[in-house]
């Protein structure tokens, strides 16, 4: 066990939890009793029982994002369930807190069945301004996202999108310290699981200008048995067939090392220790590389640069450029409850991670994100979001 | 709209609601997170994944309890959804926390349907150490509680027991007052919904060792079409028809007026206004009135004492002894989270109305329960419920 470990297991047997409430109002007098709960509470009842903005105003739906695990694919470690997965919640629920003022919920299910799933988060949507589904397997947590969009609040898979968000941030970036073009990248993402496939979407949308969609040159999405490619159309399941239409123009398959021929970024969600530099030197001259594999990236900064890489970013806090969730989802919820906005749509990730991308005034090859202790990012993105979203309603 | 409801609106309007959420722990360095969060939460991940004991000790489930509600009864304002449930369901939760330092978390659902709501009931339980059901209708609110005993922690229906056994706490106080026996009572009930037949349940156990059950004399429960009774059998339903068996034991029939005759204790759950001075002169010498209608109780206290009552109780905060749950339901859960309990049982309750009765050291007519505010009660409530609960678990 790691020393991170030991001292998480002590601090977590200590506090009991990362997890607590606290009320917003005082309940030392009878008069005290008497506002927050009955009779005095009636009122607000009554006021918010139809008005949904009076709700917003007055609950806890106004500030309150779930956060639903089915503990599926929780961190690295794999489909561990529920009670494994209520501390990674916790931890998540009090980064909300902390960075952007939203009082998040742990919701940890006995089930991982997906039907049951959207039934359950569709029971208790009334209670929450969003839900920020989290560690749930691929395939099935697109269906499960997909099919909550009509819930009326927004509904983030934060393992696609956060992750998708920040990785475009820190690509923008990587591009102004390489003098490569976003739009004349060829891009090779190694996993097709839930955060690849959220990259590659987000990947249609490199431009400045987030409501004109222009995408990078190509992609190719390759899993564990290379490309995916229209010659492997029947054994692809859902999801993988929908990548189809927006990667891998050119129709190439074979393996990644096909793939990586000429390319010019490496993007790493899935396995550590797949890179070395023979690979990397295939690649179009100084390459980007994303190695996002965890704790063991798929090929370490050191050896990509001296195989001539021009950026290289990692998902370890110990390295420069870490592509950490928490640059993003503060921030995406923050500007989505403040807007009042009903679901989270690709433009507003878009702004999100220009917004991102702008917090980093000059870029170096050890500096394309912001550091995620960083605690002007969530205002800006939060900003940008809100923006976009507000924008979109007076369209309506 | 009272003053206490305007100046609650304003309250709500505010502070955005009464819920939030706090951290355990510091989040301000990089070494913070990753305590709290990744890498270093993986190992508190994999040490609490299969060991219930290790989970309760390191993650929010050991101190925490959903309140969950289909704002199908809601105070006394009715079927008004969740949404309107949604700022009682808060005051609950800082109620948990400011009277017993357990986490309350309010959960509003957006269905009333009982087999959807034991569903969703199930599926969230892994994140919580308790489930209080709250302000749900009944009948309904029987098999929901019913069937979620299996559930491995505590399912409460708050409105059904925790009303039941403050209640009995306060008639235990009124017989010394009185000079009347317990078991000697004649006990009428007007109300046969949660209250009325959760109340009707603990008068099967109001000898002072709360292991061996002495009954009351005989119970009457009365709903709007009178004495509940065999010869209504057929058009009872589930819950009325068991509570013939242990109620009605002498097999009357007839109107609430016909109940009274004789009778030593009214306990009003049901219609504010329904009793008067004609009728308590009907019942048996120093008759104990519980008027608990709300915010209109049955009889005011004074209208009762003319008509010769020892001890008259009601709901209300602005009266001598109110019979507020909040007496209850802290110490309740605190009690049995602290025992590690799976349910509570019968017999923690009725330990949980005797301790609560000693808070009252030498009882009088306008002193027969606990101030709500008193601190002391919570401890006193979860020990006795702690006791016994450890005492179960070692019989087993």
């Amino acid at each position: 066990m790691s020393d991170f470990g030991k001292r998480s297991l002590e601090l977590h047997a200590k506090t009991r939890g990362k997890f607590a409430i606290v009320s917003k109002v005082p309940l030392k007098t009878k008069d005290d009793l008497s506002l927050a709960y009955s009779p005095g509470v009636a009122d607000v009842s009554l006021a918010v029982r139809d008005n949904r903005s009076a709700a917003l105003q007055m609950t806890m739906k106004g500030n309150s994002v779930a956060i639903v695990s089915d503990g599926s694919a929780v961190l690295g470690l794999g489909n561990i369930g529920s009670a494994g997965a209520l501390p990674v919640m916790e931890g998540k629920a009090i980064l909300f807190k902390e960075f952007a003022g939203i009082d998040g919920v742990p919701i940890v299910l006995s089930t991982q069945d997906p039907s049951e799933i959207i039934r359950v988060v569709r029971a208790i949507a009334p209670t929450f301004g969003g839900i920020n589904l989290e560690d749930i397997a691929a395939p099935q947590c697109f269906r499960i996202e997909e099919e909550l969009q009509d819930l009326g609040i927004p509904v983030f898979h934060d393992d696609q999108h956060g992750t998708a968000i920040v990785l475009l941030a820190a690509l923008l970036n990587a591009c102004k310290v390489s003098g490569k073009k976003p739009e004349e990248l060829n891009v090779v993402i190694n996993g097709a699981g839930a955060a690849g496939t959220a990259i590659a979407k987000l990947l249609r949308c490199v431009g400045h200008d987030p409501s004109v969609c222009v995408p990078v040159k190509d992609v190719l999405a390759c899993d564990s048995r290379g490309i995916v490619s229209r010659k492997r159309y029947d054994e692809l399941n859902e999801e993988k067939r929908r990548l189809l239409a927006y990667t891998n123009r050119s129709d190439r398959s074979g393996t990644l090392r096909d793939a990586l021929e000429g390319a010019d970024v490496f993007i790493g969600v899935s396995v550590g220790g797949l890179l070395n530099q023979e690979l990397v030197r295939l690649m179009a001259k100084g390459p980007i590389i994303f190695a996002m594999a965890n704790p063991v990236p798929e090929i370490w900064p050191d050896e990509a640069y001296r195989a001539g890489a021009s950026v290289v970013g990692t998902g370890r806090s110990d390295l420069p450029n870490q592509v950490n969730n928490v640059l993003a989802f503060p921030g995406i919820f923050r500007g989505a409850l403040d807007s009042g906005a009903t679901q989270i749509t690709e433009t507003m990730k878009i702004a999100a991670a220009h917004a991102l991308a702008d917090c980093v005034p000059e870029p170096n090859r050890d500096f394309v994100v912001p550091d995620p202790l960083d605690r002007n990012v969530v205002a800006r993105v939060a900003e940008a979001v809100r923006r976009v979203a507000v924008a979109d309603q007076e369209k309506d």
